[in-house]
């Protein structure tokens, strides 16, 4: 073991694989999936999907995925009124591997990505998987602890001088919504930059959030990242996407492994997306629980931050890692994100937060921080 | 455009994005696919897992993927008589995406990955990019042009210093098998390397061939890659494995994307590896076409290397772009491989080794290298 140990890439040492528990509770609230089972139309539909694309198995799938890319580029434009073509979708195993392939292609050694922390915990990994140097930029503005502003955000920017920007709204663990002021402002002030917007929770967000692809045209430098694992309940299919230029999609084939989406995930997404009402009418269900959240952990004297999201940051515990043990013990899993006090929680069905919060007010009391007045 | 492509990684542009046309033809011999259709049984075997599967897609994937390793390893230590357990499987969409997490791992900036070239091509281009300095060593002995002996083997291995080397049996595009002792010298030469075997086409080599997979006890840094791709008729799944060390799987974790693997390729394949027989029934028809290919070749006064794999490397064409277009002029999909004077051509079924054999025999007079005695 050690001798293998030594081959290993330098960075890697002593690093621990990425990852939440995957354990078998009752409430399982760590991971912002939806608690929602996909509907039975669509589990047809995808049944039938596969069911005629089986026999040909034995044939690579379309490398291009033309198919899908048209359905997405569907989805965004009806949904967010901002019309897209074909060739500026991409998609991937996950939004981890769009991710991935951006930045393999515009990040590297000597290269530098910035982000806003606390953030997605994957963005950093990611950046560093190809030896780009990840710079942790810093959130916080009057508003709000976890807020980002066109000034601070542009003051990190010049400084970083990035070859990548990350950028969420909703981010995740925060929940916050980013005002497009900020991408606009970022986006002018990282002029040799790729500038990502994680939109992975967009549906989620309350009325009036716009979504950064509305930026797109005339930018050919901006991203915008989704994903059909939160609001479509599709954890399972990993399939996330991108809307960019066209320039920009089209360098994004010389980083991805050819045949890289299986002709299974083309089938069972595309089958997915003729049924977007069905899957995705359970969003605004999920948002009434969330904001339950927000109420009945307000309610216990906590101090839940404001969530576009499919999840609440809520703050105010003495120890964080006590608090998630003793919920676990309870049969409720949450998340531990390392922010020191805070915990996350995924919004799911009424019965997962009357879950939820009857086991914070067993032990609240306790698990309160106390104020340092 | 030219603005975003001077953001681009250094030695990526000018690049063309790796992949041989998908073409609408006729007779399709140019990607060492199986000509023959999922059989029916494993069509149903297939739809049922994923209709059971579906429901369940709201929850992200077994991350550990620990039921399909069982099952891998199961098949492996039937059809090899090796025994290999469940942790030392590996598996991820596609063998390039295996082969991507190893030079992950073990590869990077100021390390060397040395491959004995002509080989599979995507070997340099996942090494590269992660930024490992590729070394192309060179093949060649007195017995074939194609062969790799010990002592050749080990001289290029001691020179280059390498942190991965890449074998290949059978080796892609040549068809060749490599015999156990230059695995086992690379292997001993190699003391800071992990040493890859590429067996993809494995199940295809002629009787007695032995696998590397035999090698393994003991071999901490030895690694033995495999695919569903080609003996399994599966390449639109997109499943690629490997057999090593527990110890070599478990680094893996460190650089796989979390949940790379979805619920539906994990059921597909799960549902596949119980129907091997099905799938595997067609691999001796297919060798024997592949034979046919080498006698009908050869029989047209062409030069067609000797192969263990579900395709043939013929040599003896003037101008193998010219004879690759012509064969297309007729319907037929053959693959340049960028070898002078060469082309590969899949075994499919009789009715393709006629429809190739056919029409090279109409054409070979005219598209033969003519002696240069």
């Amino acid at each position: 073991m050690s001798d293998l140990r030594a081959l290993l890439r330098e960075d890697l040492r002593g690093q621990e694989p990425y990852g939440a528990p995957q354990l078998d509770v009752p409430v399982a609230l760590n991971t912002n999936e939806s608690s929602y089972p996909v509907p039975a139309e669509v589990v047809e539909a995808i049944v039938a999907a596969v069911g005629e694309v089986a026999p040909t198995l034995n044939r690579y799938p379309d490398r291009e995925f033309t198919a899908l890319r048209a359905a997405l580029a569907g989805y965004l434009t009806a949904t967010t009124g901002q019309p897209l073509a074909t060739e500026q979708l991409w998609a991937a195993n996950g939004s981890n591997e769009v991710l991935s392939h951006l930045v393999q292609a515009f990040g590297g050694p000597g290269r530098v990505a910035l982000g806003f922390t606390p953030s997605y915990s994957m963005h950093p990994i990611i950046a560093r998987s190809v030896g780009t140097t990840w710079v942790d930029g810093l959130r916080g503005t009057p508003s709000g602890a976890y807020d980002l502003d066109v000034t601070t955000a542009v003051e990190q920017v010049r400084a970083a001088d990035p070859a990548l920007v990350f950028l969420t709204s909703p981010n995740n663990p925060t929940g916050t919504a980013l005002g497009l002021d900020v991408v606009e402002a970022v986006h002018d002030a990282a002029q040799g930059a790729v500038v990502i917007v994680d939109e992975a929770y967009a549906e989620f967000a309350r009325p009036g959030t716009p979504s950064a692809l509305t930026l797109l045209p005339g930018r050919e430098r901006l991203v915008v990242t989704r994903t059909m694992s939160k609001a479509f309940a599709f954890a399972g299919v990993r399939l996330g996407y991108l809307a960019a230029d066209p320039a920009l999609t089209e360098l994004l084939r010389l980083v991805r492994l050819p045949y890289h989406l299986s002709s299974v995930t083309q089938a069972t997404a595309r089958a997915a997306l003729e049924h977007t009402g069905a899957l995705l009418g359970m969003v605004e269900a999920i948002k009434a629980e969330r904001d339950r959240l927000v109420t009945g952990t307000r309610d216990l004297g906590l101090d839940p931050v404001p969530s576009d999201a499919n999840f609440v940051l809520v703050g105010g515990f003495a120890d964080a890692a006590r608090t998630w043990q003793a919920l676990l013990d309870r049969g409720v899993l949450v998340r531990d994100v390392g922010i020191p006090h805070h915990l996350r929680i995924t919004a799911g069905t009424p019965a997962e937060t009357d879950a939820v919060l009857t086991a914070l007010g067993d032990l609240v009391a306790d698990h309160r921080q106390q104020e340092t007045a």
